[in-house]
């Protein structure tokens, strides 16, 4: 029924994650809207996307080539892994670069990062074949990794994944730790699902020393 | 904390009706996983409505510059505006290019549509200035326009901008009337909302001629 032109980009931005028929509809009129700058900025910045940024060819995080460089070259590494100061004795195993971002707040955190991009799914189809467990494994000898800390979603999948990743790891020489479970901090007891307070008295820890 | 090519569709993304920094997110890192080619049909989808769909120059609904025609030329006419078989004495008048689209799919309607973009909403701060009333007036005689028909929205704006139009085209030779509020068909008097029923009551028909 609209024109053809607008249809296209109805039909395209209906295609993105959480995006329905109506958000596509609202979205495409907000950009006929727009001043064409304003509207063509989105289509660049998603362009110069494409272009420069790809996965780090260590840790599989997000890699941005430096501007200067021809993008077309291998792929680059990750800011984290050019970062003389971190310990590349150490790798922290998360599901996606979101997770990176995650740890990286905390401020806690000194090593490297492995991002598998996803996690064992099997109603989603998504086996251990889909994420980057090949390459975490083909990583642990050439970089001398000595500790692999499994910090996957504490939900079903990220525990699967944590489980299938440890059984992999008891073989190999390296110490293989999974974060802790338990209740958020300024979290309340009575609140706290069943789960999480189980897992909470799980993993207690003696005082003192 | 993501890279600056990354961060910058994160931030364009978010700028859209509707889509939150989280969602924004979880777009951006959608686009990353396309292949380059859906990426960059999005991208290209984009730049393509803002250089061939503009409004058209009479009736400001949305109208796509015909293909092999230069685009720089002035707006263009819709296709309605276009067909030869639509009755130029009616004008049916819109809130926006989406009504437009409802009241074709009614199959009841073959005259012109004239669309406002917006209805009069003070809080918002849009006046009548901000509306296509001037454009509305100056198509009554030359088109040899007899019917307005105010099909804005039956809600607060929508009766608002109605009351408005009715009262700047009492004084011309034209015929003013307004779609019928009332029960949906299929509707349940017992459901219905109070204000609704009022507005049923209040536009009843004699039954029989």
């Amino acid at each position: 029924m609209y024109s053809a032109a607008v249809q296209d980009l109805i039909d395209e931005l209906g295609r993105l994650p959480g995006i329905g028929p109506k958000s596509a509809q609202r979205i495409a009129f907000h950009l006929l809207r727009l001043s064409p700058e304003d509207a063509l900025r989105l289509a660049r910045t998603i362009a110069v996307v494409k272009e420069r940024v790809s996965w780090c060819r260590r840790c599989f995080n997000i890699a941005e080539v430096p501007e200067g460089t021809n993008s077309a070259e291998e792929a680059p590494e990750c800011e984290i892994c050019r970062d003389p100061r971190r310990d590349p004795s150490v790798v922290c195993v998360v599901e996606e670069p979101r997770d990176v971002i995650a740890v990286e707040k905390t401020r806690e955190y000194r090593g490297r990062y492995h991002v598998l991009q996803g996690a064992i799914s099997p109603i989603d189809g998504i086996g251990p074949d889909k994420l980057r467990i090949r390459e975490l494994l083909a990583r642990l000898d050439p970089e001398g990794i000595k500790e692999v800390i499994l910090c996957t979603n504490p939900n079903i999948e990220g525990d699967a994944t944590a489980l299938y990743l440890a059984s992999l790891l008891k073989a190999l020489p390296v110490k293989v730790t999974r974060i802790a479970s338990g209740l958020p901090v300024g979290g309340d007891l009575e609140y706290a699902d069943e789960l999480t307070l189980g897992r909470a008295l799980e993993g207690r820890r003696e005082l003192g020393d």
